[in-house]
């Protein structure tokens, strides 16, 4: 491949950067077949394409195992890593053609790396031999020591070198893992889809009509269509839980500053009024904690001082949990399968004994928070990532648009602007701890709700372009609270019919209500959001562990 | 006494705030008797004006006991809580007198209070008839129900009411403790001194020629003459550190957001870059610990959501204390009284079987850190403060000037330029934090430096108004390490004489030698200074018992 450095037009740089996205799935032996050749021809659903294209064995070890098993097989050397990898690889490159997810497949070097850990004598580490995808924007230069794309979807960074290690990632190669496969994100990395100019859009494998969610949206087509087991998102908006409900995996964000975010490449470095934090997206709940606990035994915090110090330290809990159901923001009506999955699992939790109240947040006011949070994405108006835009002179796409010149709230501030709204954001961020203590019956927090239940997004995936309500995941980054995301049901027809008297409340409320349809969700995923309050990563994840076994799952 | 609001020119708003300071002295019952009237007459310490002025059994009650044996006496009621509290206060107003460190004396309320808690049928809460002295831009609105003054030394402020709880003194309140004083801080509460137009200056209570430190220097000078036995001070660049190693007494400075500032009054609300901390001042070691153990109980967390969910967790050593001393900092050269503690400190430390190393931070450029430092205290160049010091008309005082207009890194910033010193401060952390974890012998941290032992300031308490080199404690506040100081030694000519040749190493290096002379600091405290982790505040407390263990200390 030539420089990137004479090329002149934006659509020159995009065609170089598919170009080598293309050469690394051109390596992909035996090469897939049994597959339509044009994106036209590709059936709705990508689910059944695996069948038809994978060996049996390739679909066994891509499917049939859970994280934590597979792990298993590996260590006891029941299975060569270099087999492991080679299924997920290929289940990959048939995610890409089916999906648009992936940046870069990391063909020579992940089996370069599989045989290397085969030919150990003594299986060593954590993840020794899982194979793990990554976010594009993550870079990842002394882990995978491979010279991995890392534009972050800006066509002016695309074939510019990235540097500086990954320390999470770091520890993940240092537990024996191999890195894979790069996934896409959206331009800006700041839509709840996924669309850029270098890579276009990534569909939802469910069904291609409708997103895969963003900005991990790359990550959770390719997880969703068990093209990996164990993927790295980042979520600052609902970048991991919206990618996730919407294709049903799991998804969990952590508290900012649990798991670092030393080596990304992405705009707003040094902006401190609204962070995001990386987190896993998994085909299973074993593997959330598994992220946590190996992200965190490495003690990442002796090396990115910014992070909080604190191992991890599962929760139990001592009596049957206490869950608040929000059965809506206050702002916008969530779709029926929405409200179903909601009544189906509160009513599993309470008949295994647990407390279940309402989460009425009326009178907190959400739309306020989303008027706070969306100013405080952009302090600079969004100057500098419209100007690196601009440098190359790809088009702003709607979604773009949407976030930055579309909230009103958005504006270039002086810095006694933004001391002022960084004061109203804490006294936002107080009055919600505070309503939640109030939940307690004594003074000391017991009695006090565990959880709150609740949608991660008005409905199931979107129809391409449309994901213009961030309220439901976005408020839990504006309060920095931790929240997991869980698969729960499908859209149903004969169950999820539309509320034909509903009068919807405002604007953002009538554009969600006339969107839907129960036809053109048919079969979707609905997952649902567990959130704890800030810090508290430990008991989210217990909790999500409690409520699936109430509903019945191990 | 009239409305400020009618007052025209910042002398009278002075002259009122002064008149309601009086007004509260004046209280005082019985009067105090022996001691000369003007200040020009009293002696340059202070430390035998108590034996002319008070009973003997003011005497043994404020100065016998440590706080733990204090609260036993209190809770086995073998003293009444008024007994304590009137003795505290006739001792605080006898240190207004010696010092000028009151703003305030809460006579009505403290005495009400302690009748209050001798009422009760049994003593309750962890503080138990504790007198505990404020500094006086904590508002305490809810927590004392009285109307103290808060106007942190603005004169603009000067009878503004001020609103809003003080979650910190709330929690002391609810444990039973007595507020008695408000204490002096000085102008921008952004000098390592305390003077402001308001309330003049508050003097060294071992040599009234000397400072008593800033800007918690009202505290300090209060415990310095035992008019207090648990004070409350704040620290962004050594306003705890410095005016306790000034008087010989305990102080602590915790990591940002382990200890709240709900309710504070000040400037630069919302700002980010840089955050001060709460944190104890006290006569002895236990206080600081007992304060962080009851601030925590509360769990503050639950009402105030951006701080740290950690309940107090004391930290035990299981082998010798690894400690690396750092003789100077690389700028500015300690004055031999400091630099004989060190040394004694350190032999102590090393016959008792720790391992004493040496903290050579020349390669980490402490330079660099002021030059981030200094320019993130004022984002917006200072306007603010600069802008309410003009409403008042009120003088800008020279360490005022210091440390706004003679630093050449201050100025008004974009975000963008904002963002990027962020990213500078980050870095700066990073390399420290690796530089740190480069001691250890192990990969999993072991054999680290566990503290670093090193100056609280280059010398002993300075001589009025000449504060300016903040890099011994500031250093810390950058990196936000928690920190304690302790006494060790005073400054004695027959030990200390001046190394007469050094060659300063450059202007400020100069500036601080050409200060020593040992005549002018005799007898005067000399501190350390135990620096440990980011967020690792147990460990520091339970290193500070280990060296003062091996200094023969209890």
């Amino acid at each position: 491949m030539g420089s990137v450095a004479n090329l002149q037009t934006w659509q020159e740089k995009v065609d170089w950067a598919r170009a080598k996205r293309d050469a690394s799935l051109a390596k992909v032996e035996p090469k897939l077949t049994g597959i339509p050749d044009a994106a036209d021809s590709l059936p709705l659903s990508s689910q059944d394409l695996p069948k038809t294209v994978l060996t049996e064995r390739e679909i066994e070890i891509t499917e049939q195992y859970g994280i934590v098993q597979l792990l298993g097989l590996l260590r006891e050397r029941k299975i060569t890593v270099e087999e492991v990898t080679r299924a997920f690889l290929r289940r990959a490159a048939l995610a890409q053609v089916a999906t648009n997810c992936l940046t870069e497949l990391l063909w020579d070097q992940a089996i370069a790396r599989a045989k290397h850990l085969d030919s150990l004598p003594e299986p060593r580490g954590a993840l020794f031999g899982l194979p793990i995808s990554t976010k594009e924007h993550h870079g990842m230069v002394s882990a995978a020591s491979a010279n991995v794309t890392t534009s972050a979807s800006f066509v002016a960074w695309v074939g510019k070198p990235h540097e500086g290690p990954n320390l999470l990632y770091d520890t993940f190669w240092n537990e024996g893992c191999v890195f894979f496969a790069r996934t896409t994100q959206p331009q800006t990395i700041m839509h709840l889809e996924t669309e850029s100019n270098v890579y276009g859009r990534t569909v939802n494998p469910y069904n291609r009509e409708l997103s895969s969610g963003g900005s991990s949206g790359g990550e959770s087509a390719l997880l969703g269509m068990r093209g990996s087991i164990l993927g790295v998102g980042g979520d600052i908006g609902g970048s991991i839980r919206c990618p996730a409900a919407h294709v049903g995996i799991y998804g969990f964000k952590p508290s900012i500053k649990r798991i670092g975010t030393a080596g990304f490449r992405n705009v707003g470095a040094g902006k401190e009024t609204i962070q995001g934090c990386p987190g896993p997206m998994t085909v299973d709940r074993d593997g959330l904690e598994l992220f946590m606990k190996v992200a965190l035994a490495a003690k990442p915090w002796r090396i990115e001082p910014s992070l909080t110090v604190k191992e991890w330290t599962p929760h139990k809990f001592t009596k049957p949990l206490k869950i608040a159901v929000q059965w809506w923001d206050g702002v916008v009506k969530p779709h029926p399968p929405m409200i179903r999955a909601l009544r189906e699992v509160a009513d599993a939790c309470g008949k295994a004994g647990m407390e279940v109240v309402d989460w009425d947040c009326t009178g907190l006011d959400h739309q306020k928070g989303w008027d706070i949070l969306s100013a405080l994405y952009w302090p600079d108006g969004g100057k500098e990532v419209l100007g690196l835009l601009k440098e190359s002179g790809e088009p702003i796409l709607p979604l773009t648009k949407f976030i930055i010149h579309e909230q009103p709230t958005v504006k270039e501030m002086t810095q006694h602007e933004l001391w002022k709204l960084c004061v109203e954001r804490d006294a936002y961020r107080t009055r919600y701890a505070q309503a939640w203590s109030q939940t307690a019956s004594n003074e000391d927090g017991s009695g006090e709700v565990d959880v709150i239940l609740c949608p991660p997004s008005f409905g199931a995936a979107t129809p391409h372009g449309q994901s213009r309500y961030w309220g439901y995941t976005a408020h839990w980054n504006l309060l920095d609270y931790p929240a997991a995301v869980f698969p729960v049901t499908t859209v149903d027809p004969a169950l999820d019919a539309k509320d034909l008297d509903y009068v919807p409340k405002n604007e953002q409320d009538k554009f969600v209500y006339d969107m839907y349809s129960p036809e053109k969700f048919k079969d979707a995923p609905v997952s649902l959001q567990v959130v704890g309050r800030r810090q508290e990563e430990e008991k989210v994840l217990a909790a999500l562990g409690e409520i699936e076994r109430a509903m019945g799952r191990g």
